[in-house]
């Protein structure tokens, strides 16, 4: 993530990433304040076995667009609505990339959504997480049948 | 693909997986005109070997997202630029998924970065692809330097 | 509609429905959380004897476009304003549909209005409810002046 | 529609009433330039066995929203791209109704779907437009089936 | 106004022309509440004596454009606030009008500044009033200048 | 206006102020560029006799507020599509004015509008004006009703 | 800046150049509401010395863009968040300028970056500047640094 | 530049330049496509004696955002209308950077006044420049001068 503010967001992915056992590392630095470290974390990741890369940043987010552009993993960009312009100028900050380096938008604040999406990919080669995945879709179904029963009974 | 008229732009995807070596099936299926279909190839995609889908959709995009909800293998979503809105309508419905539903947005008309996004997540397990995709950002590279050249002739 | 979180603007419309005599059913089914049931829903619908399906759901809101892909019943959709872009995700999410799969949309947050469409579309075929809604515009009418009554006094 | 200049993409909604057989009355009406026209027209529609109305207006579009105005049909709102602003100027204008008054509203510039609807509404008391409507539905994927083969064809 | 929920924006607007010694009207009427009072309102309000329509009006606000329709006095529209669209969808409805029937808008919840607007449209046939508007301009310099000796003993 | 590039839009007022008698001066000066004669005209106008000043401008469009600023005549504004935006910077940039210095904001590329807005303005003191319009106002109800005529001829 | 209620955020700004140790005036002037002492402010700033002007405004912003035409001094734009457009209005209405008469606009409330950006300017002839900027720069990297070993504590 | 497709609007730039005798370097590089000389490039600037950088790029727009990272000289963006988003999408991906690295922005395509902006910030350490500035003005005056002159003859 870009900046300390964003912590209280992207500790979702975090959050997801631990329940579904997979092991992540959680740091700040950012495409503006410190760019040759940003620069190094995106070449060295694969080489230090990083799979993927998950940037949240807000205003005009550099940080996913700056990780794509050091690394062919893929790199998920978290848009945050961190300004005034609710986060409109960060989405398509992220989004809007250049052809030949893609960054994998989620929507604005979706930092868990980018942890999905993660994991999406890292089930590819993973069977063990695949089937969490679906325990997981399973369990989403079977939580708003019950909503559905509650939502009877308080009516 | 949403629709046939979509296909002057999804092609473009096509075109970069063939430049890669990438198997790849080039279908039109709605979310809306054929709903159960769409469903279908969702729920079947992973058993056919299918690693990742692309969906190339315009105006209340909801392909990207009804393949999402069917389906655990990752989706990438390529906004079309289909109505007078200018392809705003198609980021928004493609990028703002819920919680524990993501797909993967690229810019509006993206489709050549939708391909390349696949090609990153294939690359994870494949050391070739990992190769093609170095020596494309290698080129990309050159071409820049090359640009500048017959810049510096043409002025 | 799409989330538990929806249900206090919602039920707004449930409300108006109560007070015209208009029964319906009151449920959560999600276009990506448990999306065999949502297509269930649309497909069965009609048989039935449901007449309209009023859908609210938030973000790249899905919910309406996928019932009216499962039915040709009139479906009313209600764009909610469940993220940091205000609704206009959803309201375009919700109305930009497709040829051939029409959405009746209302305002963000308009449940109110939704259910008020459903009923003059279900006066369409009953008397007393045109009777009850010409009452309604006529107490509309009849506030206003009471509204005027209280300003010119209180000023 | 409020001016001549909408024609060509309302009388898609005519073309579409016309291919299942349903009357209908296509005229100019303006809720700025003949106020008194467009009220009278709201008032008298119900009375002379008009079922649904569908407005196609630009801009500042208060066409749809001054008949919802005059009568408890359902009345169904076309926003078109008629000025800089893409429509969007149109459909905040046109969807954004106070509660009690509603407008369904439809795409920007979705004449065809302003029809669809209205069938599906007319469709709820006429199994035989229902069975057009399922038919035409049913067209549709074989057309989707169609494109698919065509498609492999040419590549 | 459209509503009583606009009453403490719009009463700005009622407290300048007091300070001016404008008398006024203060009423509400909808356009789509009531609208053959609104539309009655905008006929006879030249005959009344009125000179000049202030209108405030939230979401799809059409107040302005009826009784500009109505009427061939000045209308001003104030655009206000009360969606969840910040009041674009109001200030989009207020002044996209057609050509042939102007609404002269201002600011979204500008309405003070509709005040003087009107307060400028009557001075020019009233002397007096010009006096007062360049003295209240007078006023606004000098309120600048207090306000700089002011920021510096603070500073 | 403000540009000589403004004419082919602003003649379209000049054009509608010849059509109902009304003498007007048709000047370029901007804001930006020629300051200082812009403030002088604005200063000088009220005292040449001028009664309404109507500003064509695109962009970041100042011209109505600089003349609002140094004039308490009746400033209208027609902001211009001139950019890449649509006109909707040039929107803003003329309504959101802030309290006490009015602009009387029209449509993008509203001049036919700011024309009726100013001979509206100058009809209050001006009877023949006033009849004009009333006669312009019947015109377009004719013409609509001569459009419904050839409207069902072509069909 | 144009009005006190822009000094919260404006003396952020202040603050900046003070730890800069860079002299600065601070002063309410309005391109709208005093705009003879801001033409004069404009014109004369050279002369008295001025290097930079820092205008910070809100809604329809034309602080900027007015000292911009009176002077070839550099002219920063701050967008405010003043009205409930977010801030859309100012950064249009400052940043959209024509061509011969910029703004170096920075972001909606920016500020602080109005500041530095001033700095990075006045640096160009003061090597002792050049090097608190570059210590500053230093130090953001350090407070990442930092960060992420707090980070790192607490989880 | 950000890339070769940039050159008929950023050689504007070019051309202003030149016409005031400023000489500059006129190169393609890509914040995504060739980061690492890109940084280089921001890091060398100042000490090859560049004085101001000047970026023009489309899209998620981040070449002016990384120049600024990389250096403490004044950068300038111009955001570039080189999607469907109309340049929207550059200018917040320019504009809106966060506290400590600031980017002078200019309107969307607004390459010469990046060099106009280039220009008065040489100019405050070079006197002839100024004096070319105060010339230019004038001429910007005289021209609106002739403009109205042919103006008034045409008509």
């Amino acid at each position: 993530m870009g900046s300390p503010s964003d912590k209280p967001v992207m500790q979702e992915a975090a959050k997801v990433l631990e329940d579904f056992g997979v092991p992540y590392e959680f740091i700040i630095s950012s495409a503006h304040r410190n760019p040759e470290n940003t620069a190094l974390y995106g070449k060295e990741a694969s080489g230090k076995g990083i799979k993927v890369l998950i940037c949240g940043a807000g205003m005009a987010a550099h940080l996913a667009g700056t990780l794509a552009a050091y690394s062919v993993l893929p790199v998920i960009g978290v848009p945050l609505a961190g300004s005034s312009l609710l986060g409109l100028d960060a989405l398509l900050s992220t989004v809007q990339m250049p052809s030949g380096v893609p960054v994998a938008t989620v929507a604005v604040g979706g930092a868990k959504n980018a942890a999905y999406l993660a994991i999406e990919i890292l089930a590819l080669a993973d069977k063990g997480l695949e089937e969490k995945l679906l325990a997981f879709r399973m369990k989403m179904k079977q939580d708003i049948g019950k909503s559905n029963v509650e939502l009877n009974k308080k009516e």
